[in-house]
């Protein structure tokens, strides 16, 4: 039986293959954290897979539908853990997802190092602001600014999880890119895929890009085609639905 | 009276405003080229311009279209230099472009330190491989591979060239972005706009990186909007024909 607090409301994730439970005013998950879980290279069978700063828990839950293998989540914040819990409970999922309330500098420590195949992190974007800019409602702060942790704690973290050969993905703004790629550089995650997400086909700068490093990797990086999330009409591309939504559109369903 | 030499033959460029000398055999110029003319932020009046691995003199002929600054070409190879010497002559463009047939790494030497707007650069793109697969034509063979230069010697060139606020561009393969930004921000050349070109808009990789930065700026890097070469019937789309043959199809005019 599910219990939803406060103002809770149960959403669906892949049409209707799942559920998770968000809130307006603790946490809603972002377009960019479903576009993290579908850019990672997910194992489909073997393999351990750990998620940084999962909040509700929505990259676990998504990924969970494109593999068997396990899923730790990490989440700092005990509301948004105890939100994860109750969705992967929900949806029957306890037996391969994990969430783990913790800080994720820890990590490695506490989940054992050099042993994942996958890690992803859709980290705060944003560096910490005086507190008089910061935003009043604490959970939101947390989850969208350098209060907890910054790019390279998550980076650091990576690293000393993840196995000769794993992976580290990453989504995160391009005024960041550097930063990024010079800090996976120094912690012995080679970047290698980088796919930068456009607002729409219209001459607008990138507003996010997914970023993607293999431990101990040789230097060889891809720039994959553009991702458009809305067309002329002010729609989701038919690429962001399919990622949004399954492989089929919903009202083609049933 | 112009003197051709050999197989060298008087090319177009932007339609029928400039011709070029090239050559199959020694020198011809690439599309990249020809993108990074367009791509730099060419001061419109006044401002300084070096452009090094300057070749048959492509982006400065090309960059004369659109300012009225001088503008000095670096090219160590006195068959190219000799080329370029000729075709900036033949477009009575001899007080407005000055050819200097040189070592780029001697250039702020004997250019001037800290002086300079912009600095362009199409530098050779792969990395010295061994005696037997060099390309047996010298001359392609210096100009496609880091026999007498490396990226590193270009942008400390180019960091020593610039005065504060100038901006350096580069073209080069997205294989080598991360060491590119990498040793523009050692050398004091902050990027700020990176665009990637796609040979088309069908889930191809890019194959192209234009990168621009400015000495001593601020951290803000943009990633502007994709750059396609080629439309679905493999003909140039109308972006690349407008950077190519000025604003107008050669076909529409006369």
């Amino acid at each position: 039986m599910l219990e939803l607090k406060g103002d809770e409301r149960l959403d669906y994730l892949l049409a209707e293959e799942l559920r998770i439970i968000q809130s307006p005013t603790v946490f809603s998950f972002s377009l960019d954290a479903v576009l993290l879980a579908r850019f990672a290279s997910v194992p489909k069978t073997r393999g351990l897979i750990v998620d940084l700063c999962s909040g509700n828990g929505v990259v676990p839950l998504l990924m969970s539908a494109r593999t068997k293998a396990p899923i730790i989540g990490v989440e700092i914040q005990e509301r948004l853990y105890d939100m994860a819990v109750r969705s992967v409970a929900y949806n029957g999922l306890d037996e391969q997802i994990a969430m783990t309330h913790g800080d994720l500098k820890q990590a490695p420590e506490q989940l054992g190092k050099e042993k994942y195949t996958l890690v992803t992190c859709n980290p705060p974007y944003f560096l910490t602001p005086s507190n008089n800019e910061l935003n009043l409602n604490e959970h939101l702060a947390i989850a969208r600014h350098e209060i907890m942790c910054t790019l390279e704690d998550c980076i650091i973290s990576s690293s000393h999880l993840l196995k000769q050969g794993g992976k580290a993905a990453f989504v995160h703004r391009p005024g960041r890119l550097l930063d990024i790629v010079t800090l996976m550089r120094k912690h012995r995650i080679e970047p290698k895929r980088i796919r930068f997400v456009y607002p729409k086909q219209s001459g607008k700068e990138a507003n996010t890009v997914l970023v993607e490093g293999i431990k101990d990797g040789a230097p060889d990086l891809k720039i994959l085609p553009p991702l458009y999330v809305y067309n002329e009409k002010g729609e989701y591309t038919d690429e962001v639905r399919t990622i949004l939504y399954g492989d089929e559109p919903p009202f083609l369903r049933r």
